[in-house]
């Protein structure tokens, strides 16, 4: 069984940690918090120093982390990923990153003769938990075939885009559509609200049609409950279109709606929603507030 | 059986007053289209000579228009449905036009003791022909119950909403949530092609978690294929996202996102793709042309 080594063990990274150890893996870890090492430790995880230290000790190493910077540096920074891992090795990094990032790191490990997979993920905490996640992975076909175990060890919808970074184009696709939608469900219902139309009959209503949607279903009860508890938060839904806009930006391809709900979010963040659910943008203009 | 005159032969108000007639009902019927009139004469139905002269007639009457102008001339103006229309008679009012409108036509029609209702649908043409629209249902309960047969006659999703103007109110949130995602769906699509990654694939993924919708199903289908033919017009969409900024105007909730799509698609009118399926908006920056 391979040795896995896991990197960034917070939220979502500690849970997906511990199935992987449930299953029978040999795991190494590494994380700022050490409170959330000494949780993995007593689980049965080994921990190490560095990232260098961590990939030194694995035949896998993946890593779950908040932004692009941070994977550079743990991979390709002093004491990095880098750095320890061995020829043959396959890196897998699971956060949410820039797919030019993934790209750059995908190449610096090939002149290392190491594969490398970029495999985002959307499922939230409960997905992490219940190893119910789905899995959008970008890389060559053969360091996904040799991944698909500890894929099914995390997840459920386990799909193969294609080449390097097509994974996280499909996740920041997602965030695109989840981070717009929500825009929408928020503007029709408060429209609905200051006219004083009941919402939960609105929200009935609409799912029955054209306007159906899992964020009208899911996000849409919790804006008429009033509940912006998180969930995801708004700073990282804002951090992830970011990463859609750079990639926009890159790809010369205008995202007028997206820029928009970024902004919006901004307002969200400037309000001090930032750690709320990302729902709280349908608190910017507070017309929700009206009775 | 209650006689009923219907005034509007359009894609949409044609099929419906044939079923009208299949279920047995005597139409009396209207549209400045004479072909759409002579049709409906040859499958039973009587012609008039303006909306007055239809009120006359019937008990019920039924209008199905293009926008608010065209109701508030057939029903207010010279010649106008308050001009013919009897006491105790029913009115009801099938178009998408703007809440305000509704109101304003059921407080002149009260003034004579006749109800009135605001009941938009959703479902296309195909919706109509085939009876199945769902309708949306604005205005007095005791009416809504007295409508409700022909209401079954025309549609299977048959939703009372509350007091009047309710039922234009939830149809012009429908707009609201279907432009933006249909815009959201658009703008992810063009990024993961741009950045070449299988746009099937993209959707299959995406239809897994939390970007699911009707919108991505269907219309996303549709964009990937390149088939833009009507479905749903452009300027149709148009118009009633004009319907949704007006009616936040009047409530004083601000719409950014439904507002930047009205936007685009005033940009892909420019362009000459009125006419064509609001899937469209995709074309006007000409980045899903790129190979």
């Amino acid at each position: 069984m391979d040795r896995i080594g896991f990197i960034g063990l917070g939220i979502m990274g500690g849970p997906m940690a511990k199935n992987l150890l449930k299953v029978g893996y040999s795991l190494t870890v590494l994380d700022i918090n050490p409170q959330s090492v000494d949780e993995l430790v007593k689980a049965g995880a080994t921990s190490a120093e560095d990232p260098c230290d961590v990939a030194r000790e694995s035949d896998i190493v993946i890593t779950m982390l908040p932004d692009s910077p941070d994977v550079e540096k743990v991979v390709l920074g002093e004491e990095g990923v880098i750095q320890g891992i061995k020829e043959g090795a396959l890196f897998i990094d699971m956060s949410t990153i820039a797919p030019a990032m993934s790209i750059k790191i995908y190449e610096a490990l090939q002149d290392k003769n190491v594969q490398s997979l970029d495999a985002p993920v959307s499922g939230g905490y409960m997905g992490a938990e219940n190893g119910t996640l789905s899995i959008m992975i970008g890389g060559d076909r053969t360091a996904f075939d040799r991944a698909f175990p500890v894929f099914q060890t995390l997840g459920k919808n386990i799909v193969y885009m294609g080449e390097t970074g097509a994974g996280q184009v499909t996740k920041t696709c997602n965030q695109i559509i989840v981070g717009v939608t929500l825009q929408a469900v928020s503007e029709a219902l408060t429209l609905a609200k200051a006219a004083e139309v009941d919402l939960n009959k609105v929200r009935q209503a609409l799912l029955g049609g054209f306007a159906q949607s899992k964020v009208l279903d899911h996000q849409g009860e919790r804006i008429i409950e009033g509940n912006f508890e998180p969930g995801f938060k708004l700073k990282l839904h804002r951090k992830d279109l970011n990463i859609s806009l750079e990639t926009g930006k890159e790809q010369q391809v205008p995202l007028p709606c997206t820029a928009i709900v970024a902004q919006l979010m901004d307002a969200g963040m400037a309000q001090g929603f930032g750690e709320s659910d990302h729902t709280t943008i349908t608190k910017i203009f507070k017309s929700t507030d009206r009775a």
